[in-house]
């Protein structure tokens, strides 16, 4: 029997949209207010999902204190209360939107979390606006 | 990289559930207070989901701006503060139920979408009532 | 020790803003999209609070299964699925505003629970907007 | 056309994470707090979710009138207030992790419900941890 | 500058209403599916505020880093994964119900808490029922 | 017969905590990841309260349409997708923590808002911390 558990973690950050190759007048004007040179943040809440088997001695899919903890080392002390596009670096190059944000962190949670396990990450920017990424 | 992005919306509507072919004792027996024929009303609370590739220089699915004044033109305009029965033409004849209000949501959004694009509604009547359709 | 008890409940209302001493005209200036003949609605969601001392031997300030019963009795029953203004008695003359409504509810609440308990009504129209209303 | 229709439901309940065949050291080494032999318990948020063709007469996938009541008969009263190790069947041999009651809850409906429609299970343990089962 | 600052945490555990004084009979009769002798249980919310001039150097009232931990040391770690009847010292002879609950928890933060900082607590047992204690 | 009304509001933006009057050494020490250079950023959730006497007329405290515009035009659009402390008049001195932007906003509002109505303002910088200010 294969059952998805998820859990919920978050991180604050600052970020702007901005795209390396483009004039700023072009990053302006595509991105509009994102772009603002001097960044705005957002809470970032997350949800990690992973989908497997059952494991029939401890009934677990995966120990949700061992995937609590590798959230926060993987995730929340690389990206909380930090600067997307200066302290992280994955984003030197790459534009930190929602949905490479979704990208980055399924990657760096991908070789952690046994191949057996399907993976899903679900990122909301706000509490409007949210990106699902399952690896496809 | 294909991504989901989402995004929510409101509108406030009144509305009955009422099949125009069936007696009122009919309608009564079968919706119960739904029926009511002086209406009731709710907060729709909507998600619009829309799925595909990651475009490289933006890092965007779609561009949250433009899906959210898609969503504002063809449904928060055409739907708040209306009441569904009486003044929006797609509930003349077809019984506004949950199912039936996401089903034209998704019509109306779908020729506004790239192709390319997966499009899922999610739609809650209450906090504790909603549905997904994905145009299966 | 005076501790204060407080329990959600909600109806779904259909409604429109209108004073009956105004014209049609002046209705739809002052209130706009909320003054469509045809109705709108609302899942309303209902906070209501009761501060008094706690009873030494149960513990309780109230008996939250008696204060359940008692919103679903005078609140839930009267205003659930139905048209404020057209079936409510207290609306016939009155304006059916989140304002009113919380006044409203607090004077069907008030004769029913004991006099030494302090009463307050929170009332969400939208999950946006909130009105509290103490009995002041 | 398909939709899946959702519905909310909730219950209390006292659990602990226990393995009978395993002694008590092991349980409090793999399971941690969660193996206390005192209990601990928890608010249980319970999206029960069906998917089928919309019936061209209701426009209903299914009554949730007639969902909300067979939630109530067979997982509320059978789950809420109690203790899930000592007082529910499935448990007696069975570790009432999330994932296993989310497996015994889809097993408890899926009779109940018409074969054609499809039935998923999800189940929050806290806020921050939710698991999801389709069956599989 | 007067503010009052808020921080939420949260506690899982298990419980039963229970008034030693009283037969079995009476605590069923008076508490009903509550006084279940196996126990129940909740995710705990709370919500500790604290009110106080804002310090003119930090810009804070209390460091809410101070506050979390306080709250951790003094409540989560007393609380969390317990049975609250067996476990926890101060409901031996008091019936944990919310409304005690809240009391005990304001009592145990007060000493810790700058005697010129106001202190108010607010306890979810579920997410429809929540008290508030403010030291009246 | 006084009513509260209170509107929700939005906005994002980046922040890094800083006292001008003390060293980097200092500020890290007291503030820590809170003071990253770089800045980090929050979805601030506003609460506008506005308490005092129903019209009779119109039975609003105060028209929340003109509520929502004057959020919108005074506050919304002046720290939306902001850098507080680069871009933001007030906080080019007075460091932005939540208490501080709670005060900020509610002088920012309270000219513009009637004399006879009080004023309350909540302010979440993240899901879990909230700040309150009435103008005490």
């Amino acid at each position: 029997m294969k059952v998805t558990v998820s859990r919920k973690a978050h991180f604050n950050a600052a970020h702007r949209l901005y795209n390396n190759d483009w004039t700023d007048a072009r990053n302006a004007k595509i991105f509009g207010k994102c772009a603002n040179p001097n960044f705005h943040g957002h809470n970032y809440e997350l949800i990690i999902s992973v989908k497997g088997e059952i494991h029939p001695e401890t009934g677990f899919v995966m120990d949700m204190k061992v995937l609590k903890q590798l959230i926060h080392e993987e995730i929340e002390e690389q990206f909380d209360h930090k600067n997307l596009n200066e302290e992280v670096a994955e984003f030197k190059t790459l534009n930190p939107t929602a949905e490479n944000i979704s990208v980055v962190i399924w990657q760096k949670l991908r070789s952690k979390i046994s191949a057996e396990l399907e993976l899903t990450v679900t990122l909301y920017e706000t509490p409007r606006n949210f990106v699902t990424y399952t690896g496809e």
